[in-house]
């Protein structure tokens, strides 16, 4: 069984990094480009788990560990 | 239009972070954790484009800096 996590800055989180590779596609000539944002993807396999107590698992995993919940919101999506 | 690009390590690379999550997961307790791998998750607005032209223009930007195409891959999603 596979986790599939999405950590992404709240809205209204200031997003430096976002911004710099929103800089740097305008300095290589892309236009049209707006708001830049940018997030971590983690994916975790798991043994020996029902879908339930994965998703259980893993949302556990995110509030202490793999996501800051003051600044960052997660989405989990397990497959089986 | 917006954007959204999963960068991820090719299979068999080296995945430093991926593995000191793997570690910390274990530290804290949880148990049943296997292979844990770290990648880049990037939303960018794009103004006035058609579908085509946004993944043309997305997959440009990919191969040009938003990726490191010989470690890693790229998946784009555009959402109209």
């Amino acid at each position: 069984m596979k986790a599939k996590i999405h950590v992404t800055l709240k809205n209204g989180v200031h997003d430096p990094q976002g911004q710099a590779i929103g800089h740097a596609l305008e300095s290589l000539g892309f236009d049209g480009v707006g708001d830049v944002r940018q997030g971590k993807y983690i994916e975790i396999d798991l043994v020996d788990s029902t879908e339930a107590a994965a998703q259980e698992k893993v949302a556990a995993m995110c509030r202490q560990l793999l996501a800051n919940t003051v600044i960052e919101n997660y989405i989990i999506e397990i497959d089986g």
